[in-house]
């Protein structure tokens, strides 16, 4: 699922919606309704008056609630504690018993189960005496108590909750974050961090992607070799991923493992070529891409293989769904297999997508023995296959609607590729059910709701939250709250308030960059080169792979790494410039030309770090691309304010010049090209 | 060992050679001989030339080396290209192999063994062509990798190891750093990241501190009710601390297990009352302090409960020491325990200080059944305890030489106490044998070295860093290096080089502070804020106790806490404050303007921070107190340029001002004080 095409079709059409969005992002008011929620509730509606929060800040359960609820009111205190910096007096962690000087009172008629369709519904009644939250199960606790938090405010007085009543449920009941632990290997903490992070904004689902070519990363006692010759020693013990589960059990997060069969599975081969179809032998995969091994669906010893191993997994995962992956089977091995081509003529298999089909049907006979759901990306939708798996859709809502009309339910992943760094818009606006599907009532049940996927090509434990975060609490939003909520601008002001909350976590999407900074400098002086940076994006999609080829054991630590997905002040920027340009406002003015002065003397101030730290020479040519095109810019602008030019050769040197630093530079672009541009098109008078 | 009583003594002393040793800081020559390692190696020679490093640095094993040696190796490498954002070629992982276009070459006679006196030595040579590391052991190879990695330099062509020969062992074979997750849990990762902080800088002893009163840390197969009753849930699976402890031998660190006994265990009683010599109920305590609880000493329960419990650790920790604490035991419950008193009476023991010693004798035996030596603070060097214990010392110089004189091996850890946020010079100067030694050399044998001690009262897992690093790096000096390296300048510019390095292990001693403020601020705007905490110190010793009830659950997310231990902004300001009275220099006069009127001004800008964000209330009297303090500041400059004034009731009024600045506000306070009041006494002429 990495050849995105479906997300590159939609992304012309959305370009022209993005322009407008971008540029109405400061006209539109805060949404009084949604307050700084992310997700947005269901319902809210505000009362007058707030709740004072003082030391003597009280939870308290009442009637039968569960440990999973009562902890997470611990680490509600905890927090509280922690953004107020009050020394509450309750100690929370023994004692949360009910009584007359309870501040919030949670409540709940059960625990709930980690599955699909569970009741995470809860009403949060914010009073100025007291606070309620009640639910039918502790799930709807805890995500009421997110949403709380979230209420926190102050004034010159202190903190407070203002008074509303919040009705809440999910859109959705599948709200998942795929984590690639194959392609480079995640550590326990990173994984727990995360999780702390997709509670904050309601996700429920850790889709954990466990096997690759590039590493198998489960400890297996059934044939050991698996992670011991499959993993250069990363990989997680099944102790570790228990208490990963545990951690996200307490959080009421699902956790569904992946191992991509039978492609994708060069790893699995290094430990145990006899189940490969070709001849091997076999090392781990370094390079990243699709590669011909896979398993050999003619044997029986490889379905006797996949029996001890999945049903020691199935053990070692709770949950009821596995992922058996199944994408990318590029097929070389099984056509250069003469075995297997003889198996195929016997049998009458027309082709390797059939071929595939009949080995997913010994999969699917095995997963149930041991009482799995099978879920599987597009490939697995095959004719012939059982409707009572899940199909995951990465190539688009063609493939979902087609699957879901004939009865398969449906997760979108087609759309949240969080790796491929588009900005948060590009997903916020791609919806799992759009307004517009073709789906019957009925079929849409089907839809259960959808995934972000954090592949791990460029990524490591240093840069990854970057990429995750905070674009997928856009995605949760998405996942989480009614398809009503749409609105791009405040979308993204709420989305910077819940980036801060989401460094109480120890979430180093923000703290990373300034760290990456220092040791590119190799002297701690950063100041010229986060301007450039704050400027800068990775270059998208997959084009950072055409400039070199990266392997699990290139180094993520340069500056395109130290480089954030989606540049909020080029966004800012081209806010103001667009706005400028309609309203002309000298204030505005004046502020773009700070910007642009600023940038366009960054180059001085930047070239002696470079001069010093041979790592950053290749970000030399973007760093005059930005002087250049700054002062481009400023020209323009001049000329702007001026009432415009006719000059039109000046116009298209400008624009030859904004062509010229458009030019990536150390696998990385600058971001505020377009509105440079829109500057240099506002200035010619026709 | 909380009281560091030693510490206080010895302070006053070193204050006025520390007021030299600052002042001195800017005369001082970077020294060549320590270039930037640190620890400075036992001898190094420098050559001509250098190893130019490029993509084809190729590492390769020779002869019989280990698989820890190869993994190190393999983490040098990724280490190396993560500075150098070099795509290596060499697959490190999948081979080693020597030959020709081997870059660097190592090689060991035989693995190390994890104990005291093992041989950590090593010779590394940087030719033009070639690198060689050379050890008896993998644990020399390992010491060597980190100074090879230090010695990473850069030109206009690129990156380049310095050609250089280095022989290079430890002064003493102890080298620690105790981390306590009693008071305050510790997750793993924070104890794998400080491990890896601690290879970098060639400590080798982690002193885990387990338990406590205000929690038992471990999981206990035999007592499950320990970590069960006495955790709040916070402790390490068995699992966890053989991880921790693979992941510490991996990088040629010993783990030593300390259970606090026979007081310091309230937490313990929580799980099993009756093991206690007071009646209870006991809770698990929140405060911090010395109290009552202790172990009953007199029953053969106790033992029988010992034996099995110590009879399980041992086997669970393989370190050939067992630290039992020993200290702080207040004796109260004994005192009020007519049983306890009878005991005594009956066998003729005069004290609690003997009934301690019958205690530990006991325990002592248990130990030795299961093939432990023993470690206790102090408090166990008590008469008639054999000399085949290790006393670690708490209260200084004077109780280490008295237990050396009888025989005993010890270790120096007063002076040592990270937590009380001293300067690093303090620690740097602090010597386990120091220089007028009354011990001969026999005795001086058996000072083994020393350890850092990270109390963890007011620390959390997101600022404990900060604590430790990166002034732990000077007191690893001091246990490695020769003891004529005591530059303390040339420490502070080889420190502040290496807390950068550190920071590649995932350390937060740096960005934890950026991403507390924004939190403090919750807007995420923090110039000001951070100028303020850039001066700003936490306050020092235990006095921070004395201006709130600090317990497990109070906030550490305050102001206090995003500020390091050891401004340096304000060490670097005094140096060129002493050196401008000195000089009279111009440029100095006009940067040391500079910065004051930033400082003066600074309030105004801080003033609507502080008014959006309630938990900021706290800071305003300390900005308010840099405002005056700065103000102040600016004058006498002015006054020592114009040579000086006669008008002394302006010089009383002056310091009456920084007498009043001095005053702690959020339980910090100004660290340029000292500095400020320099200039007006300077300004003052007779």
């Amino acid at each position: 699922m990495k050849n995105a095409e479906g997300t590159t079709r939609s992304w012309a059409a959305w370009a022209v919606a993005g322009a407008l969005i971008l540029g109405s992002a400061a006209a539109i008011p805060a949404a009084d309704r949604t307050r700084d929620l992310m997700p947005a509730p269901a319902k809210i509606s505000a009362a007058d008056g707030m709740f004072r929060v003082t030391d003597t800040f009280y939870v308290a359960g009442e009637g039968e609630t569960s440990a999973r609820a009562r902890n997470a009111a611990a680490r509600f205190m905890f927090r509280l504690s922690g953004r107020t910096g009050l020394f509450l007096k309750q100690d929370f962690l023994l004692s949360q018993a009910p009584g007359d000087a309870v501040s919030l009172a949670y409540a709940c008629e059960r625990a709930g189960k980690l599955e699909p369709n569970e009741d995470e519904s809860y009403k949060l009644a914010v009073g100025p005496g007291r606070i309620s939250l009640t639910a039918k199960t502790d799930l709807g606790v805890l995500r009421g108590l997110e949403t709380l938090l979230q209420l926190l405010s102050s004034d010159g007085e202190g903190y407070y909750f203002p008074c509303v009543e919040v009705q809440d449920a999910p859109r959705f009941t599948w709200r998942g974050l795929m984590i690639d632990s194959g392609r480079h290997f995640m550590p326990v903490d990173m994984v727990k961090r995360t999780l702390d992070g997709m509670a904050a904004v309601k996700l429920n689902v850790l889709h954990w992607h466990l096997t690759e070519d590039q590493g198998f990363r489960v400890e297996c006692k059934t044939f050991p070799k698996l992670h011991r010759l499959g993993s250069d020693g990363f990989y997680y013990t099944q102790d570790q991923i228990r208490g990963v589960i545990a951690y996200a059990a307490e959080r009421g997060i699902r956790v569904m493992p992946e191992f991509d069969i039978p492609g994708h599975s060069t790893s699995w081969f290094a430990a145990y070529p006899e189940y490969a179809s070709g001849p091997g032998p076999y090392t781990i995969e370094r390079k990243f891409g699709i590669f011909s091994p896979a398993f050999d669906p003619t044997e029986e010893r490889t379905y006797r293989f996949f029996d001890g191993f999945l049903k020691e997994m199935a053990d070692l995962f709770p949950d009821p769904y596995l992922h058996i992956g199944g994408d990318e089977v590029e097929g070389g091995e099984w056509k250069a297999n003469p075995k297997v081509q003889a198996f195929m003529k016997r049998n009458s298999i027309p082709d390797n997508q059939a071929l595939q089909a009949s080995f997913n049907k010994r999969i699917l006979q095995i997963l149930t023995r041991y009482g799995k759901k099978m879920v599987g990306w597009d490939e697995v939708f095959q004719p012939g296959m059982p409707t009572n798996i899940i199909i995951q859709s990465w190539r688009g809502q063609e493939s979902l609607v087609e699957s879901a009309r004939k009865g398969y339910q449906g997760l979108l992943s087609n759309g949240y590729y969080i790796d491929l760094c588009q900005p948060a818009w590009e997903h916020y606006v791609n919806d799992p059910l759009p307004e517009n599907s073709p789906l019957t009532d009925e079929e849409k049940k089907l839809i259960l709701g959808g995934e972000a996927t954090m592949w791990a090509e460029l990524v490591t434990p240093e840069t990854v939250d970057s990429r995750i975060w905070p674009r997928t609490a856009a995605i949760a939003e998405r996942f989480w709250s009614p398809q009503s909520v749409k609105d791009v601008a405040d979308m993204y002001r709420r989305m910077n308030i819940v980036s801060l909350q989401l460094e109480e976590h120890g979430l180093r999407h923000i703290s990373y960059q300034a760290m990456m900074l220092r040791r590119l400098s190799g002297k701690g002086c950063t100041a010229a080169l986060k301007t450039l940076a704050d400027v800068t994006e990775p270059l998208k999609r997959y084009t950072r792979h055409e400039q070199a080829t990266y392997t699990f054991l290139s180094p993520y630590t340069r500056f395109v790494d130290a480089c954030l997905p989606e540049s909020i002040m080029a966004r800012d920027f081209r806010a103001s410039v667009d706005q400028f340009l309609r309203t002309k406002d000298k204030a505005l003015a004046d502020e773009i030309k700070a910007s642009l002065v600023r940038w366009r003397d960054n180059a001085k101030d930047l070239a002696p770090v470079i001069a010093g730290a041979p790592a950053l020479a290749e970000v030399a040519p973007l760093s005059e691309a930005l002087t250049l095109a700054a002062g481009t810019g400023l020209r323009a602008l001049e000329l702007v304010v001026a009432g415009g030019t006719t000059d039109l050769p000046w116009a298209d040197k400008a624009l030859q010049t904004l062509a010229a630093a458009k030019k990536p530079a150390a696998h990385a672009e600058l971001a505020i090209l377009p509105a440079v541009e829109a500057l240099v098109k506002a200035a010619v008078r026709m």
